[in-house]
């Protein structure tokens, strides 16, 4: 099987195809995955989408996922071509944008008809969900790296940006968080089971990107980010991003932090810092006004304000004994480890 | 130094960077790139881009190159960031859009500050020279991997596909073919050179995208397609993509393909056989009505009109001697070689 053999059996499955006949035939092309704003999708030199409707931003990001480093060899192929799109959709719900397509680069090592099969399944799954279709994309011979590019739209005034966090602001996170840590751990120490070790895998391989929420954000949350290299490192950048003339601080109290139940069995303090630190849950990290505090509860009730950003230095956390003291954890980074 | 720190250092030169307040101050943030476009660059979840001009659409492409399949290791890291951004403007070109901006995801297997410098310099050198600005990306640790995004816009009823060469029309190149993939050749037997080797050499490593060309061709040409794979190939592409009821073919006179003079060496046959043959020298392919023929001729001296689509079957060659005899080359498969 050839370069453009793979890409008509495994590749133009959820995505539009050219020959639809320019927009007319957008609607026709449609398999379910929200082809609305393709008008010409693979097969081209380019794809061709419809522009962002008036008043709204185009959003773009692009996150490359490579075998070893993202995720473990040998991980079921669905969960990778899901996570691959997932981890991207996630930037667009950090950004309250609603998905418009995405582009796949991806390098096999070889043509694995089984694996090609369950990749695409899990990445077309998801993005027939989120209605956001295959647009175009280049299929190459290399060691695995998958490079997924999305876009979305967003209302220009509404758009959801990490450095717009404000003295007074209550800090959120949109659900648990250390499971997708744990389960890193787990692996590299071969530990598998049930209960808490599904769950917990759970979160790893098969992030849920939080679009609706991020949609639903727009014009409450202040500043947002999503959590991909843990608590205390994305809760930097938001401060770094948001720090002016004024330096910003993040003050947390310790019992409000939501800890995944798949962190039982550890010591609290144990689970508090995998919370902290750990990366990969996917979950937002916004901030928002008080008086939005009941409005946010309602739209997501596995939120939980953890905090207030403060004029100030750094992470502050006030454990369960009254005591505050600095998180020096920081986030995850590719180049440190 | 760790993944923020290479970002700021490397990859924020050339990008808009966000905090430049919304999109009032996008043109203080154009840093001669072209950034006009960019309302939020590197350092959100996405980057914001203003949407294409009302009737026109959004051009997406996506290529991924890897060392040792798309460029020697060892070749010069400027030519491989020129390049990895040259192949994708030229999917651009060869729809006829102009270029709003790209992203990178790129792996690399270590911080090596010398490569990438080089590596920045020659893809922020061309970005700049097109204006478009590197919006965001993604960086992480591994096997040399390079992939890169380009959006641009188009207007609607002018872009340039590939489907819509019909019977009658003229056949044209828009510049000589056959030398990159005779660098490819030298470069493996380990043969250098001045004169030839270095036109050769620069065919391979500095492929200029015919973006103007491209854009020029709206309304004139009736369909395009970049020559990444070969002459043969990327024709049988249009022919398939353009054969509908009735199946297309196309008629070449061999003595005009433009065969690079850096073959002028080997016999003609030879000669010409690399030129239908070998990929990667990025002119473009496109057919126009006869009628258009002196403002094809007038708007680039270096196009020449090689044959005619007729209807039939694959691609006829009629040699120097008048006998005429089907291509059998085809163009490059990243998975049959």
């Amino acid at each position: 099987m050839g370069e453009f053999e793979l890409i008509r059996r495994y590749f133009l499955r959820g995505a539009s195809s050219p020959g639809a006949g320019g927009g007319s035939g957008a609607d026709a092309a449609d398999g379910g995955t929200g082809a609305g704003a393709v008008v010409l999708g693979i097969g081209d030199d380019c794809a061709l989408l419809q522009p962002p409707e008036p008043g709204q931003l185009l959003a773009v990001s692009s996150d490359m996922l490579i075998e070893g480093r993202h995720f473990f060899a040998g991980t079921e192929p669905a969960a990778i071509g899901h996570k691959a799109l997932a981890v991207n959709l996630s930037d667009l719900a950090a950004m309250g944008a609603q998905p418009l397509g995405f582009t796949l680069a991806i390098a096999l090592p070889a043509i694995d008809e089984n694996w090609l099969r369950g990749f695409c399944g899990g990445m077309f799954s998801l993005a027939a969900r989120y209605r956001c279709p295959l647009v175009g994309g280049d299929t190459t011979r290399g060691p695995l790296a998958i490079s997924i590019t999305v876009m979305g739209q967003v209302p220009a005034a509404q758009a959801l940006r990490r450095d717009r966090a404000q003295p007074g602001d209550e800090v959120w996170v949109s659900g648990p968080l250390g499971g997708a840590s744990l389960a890193v751990e787990w692996r590299r120490q071969g530990i598998t089971g049930s209960g808490p070790h599904e769950s917990a895998a759970r979160r790893l391989d098969w992030p849920e990107p939080r679009l609706e929420l991020g949609q639903q954000l727009r014009g409450i949350a202040r500043a947002a980010i999503d959590l991909s290299d843990g608590l205390a490192g994305d809760l930097r950048h938001v401060l770094a991003a948001s720090s002016g003339a004024l330096e910003l601080c993040a003050e947390l109290t310790a019992e409000d932090i939501p800890v995944d139940p798949c962190l039982a069995h550890l010591p609290a303090t144990q689970a508090l810092s995998q919370a902290l630190s750990g990366g990969d849950d996917y979950e937002l990290l916004f901030t928002a006004l008080p008086q939005d505090h009941q409005a946010i509860r309602a739209l997501c009730p596995t939120a939980r304000m953890i905090g207030r950003i403060r004029v100030g230095s750094g992470i502050l956390l006030t454990g369960r004994d009254g005591k505050t003291a600095p998180v020096e954890a920081t986030g995850f980074d590719h180049f440190s480890g």
